[in-house]
């Protein structure tokens, strides 16, 4: 199993307080030492932090903490194998180009007997069953439109149509990001809490770090964090239901699927 | 116009030495200020670090530089920008995922009226002609082959005569990675050494950095290095002739097309 974070905002944030939580699981609280990644998007093109190995004692993690990038969306992820090797081509998150933006992918969970599901022109590069679902993924939903959709709200139900099948094949939770929203599917363990104003103080649940956001921020600004397990103590996080899916944009929850 | 720096091995090394002469012309030495990139391979999968600022100045480019990551393929990029804006997306190496391995590429001149050419499956993210060529030349090679081909030869001619077609639309120098074979392409400038035994010192032609590679190689290691301009004072580039296509794979040219 993997932990997975995820952070969508209406005004260019950085992650690195969230970050610096989840790389704390990454080898040093908890047992995910296999690797981790981090993609940061600016507009449809999304720069990605690789490492097979744990993120705690990783000298580019610790660069990423310090150095930090703002974006309006960034999707991140600790691994703990449970199928497929310690390698790069099996470092989440991943990503491929469909419609001329980068779409990219991390996963929490196992699911089996995908190989009845077509991947169109997208070919998996390592061999997990994260990546297979992945292009399984992408390949259905370029089956269904042949550009990116003008309706938003028929692209999130087919996402949520997609996953729900996929889902029925093991343990699907993920996080998707397409440049514009990010897709967060609860299957057993997903989170999230929504920052804005009036803004206060948060504490890291595995660390005594703690940021007050109101320093940090002005008061417009809408943060969405999406992590497997809250990631601090003092924020009232939402606990999601298994099969569902979230959508935010805007540093809103658009949807619930 | 931009820089190019590739590096093809038959034991990992680390591209630390070259990718310093190189970052030192973005920004610093030269006028390639508007963006750097580095993407090394692990086997089939590619990590790319990017920045659409001066590598010169560039605290990820010094951390690339103090943490040096070994591979057997590289391909890195300083950008003066021609075409396309100044954006993550706009940035060099590009990536696309192809017969499940990802290729890699950067480009140095402008090549002109595209359009006419099928992409394909591949939509650029940007807006430069360079990432709309390198989706033509992966488009032309799925067109060609349905998987990546069993005759090599076969692949490096395809990619040679797909070249010159796109070639022929203007200034057309390229680095190629597929995650076995750099290509490189000259247009108009480009020149590659190989490391090998009995090794020597080196010093970079626009630094007074050196480096004795008998102290950091053994007998057996050989590495290809290909640049725009010759980065070193002290070794025997070898200069492209225009329109010549070079194939590397385990260190050593295996054709000139």
């Amino acid at each position: 199993m993997c932990e997975l974070l995820g952070m969508e905002c209406n005004v260019p944030t950085d992650i690195v307080f969230s970050f610096s939580g989840l790389a704390l699981r990454g080898g040093a609280k908890g047992p995910h030492a296999d690797g981790w990644g981090l993609a940061l998007y600016d507009g449809n093109a999304v720069r990605s932090f690789l490492e097979p190995f744990a993120a705690a004692k990783s000298p580019l993690a610790s660069y990423v903490r310090a150095n930090p990038i703002k974006t309006l969306l960034a999707i991140a992820h600790v691994r703990k194998k449970t199928r497929g090797e310690v390698s790069l081509a099996n470092t989440h998150p991943f990503t491929r180009e469909l419609w001329g933006r980068n779409w990219t992918f991390a996963h929490n969970g196992t699911v089996k007997k995908l190989d009845r599901l077509a991947l169109g022109r997208f070919q998996p590069i390592g061999n997990t069953d994260s990546e297979y679902a992945f292009c399984a993924l992408l390949a259905a939903l370029q089956k269904k439109f042949s550009s990116y959709p003008k309706s938003t709200r028929a692209l999130w139900q087919a996402v949520a149509d997609i996953s729900t099948k996929i889902g029925s094949k093991g343990t699907f939770n993920f996080l998707l990001g397409d440049g514009t929203h990010l897709y967060a599917r609860c299957a057993t363990k997903l989170a999230y809490v929504i920052r804005k104003a009036p803004f206060c103080q948060a504490t890291l649940a595995d660390d005594d770090v703690c940021v007050n956001f109101a320093e940090v921020t002005t008061p417009n600004d809408r943060v969405a964090v999406v992590a497997t397990v809250p990631l601090t103590r003092d924020e009232q996080w939402t606990i999601g239901i298994p099969g569902q899916l979230w959508v935010f944009r805007g540093g809103a929850l658009r949807a619930t699927l």
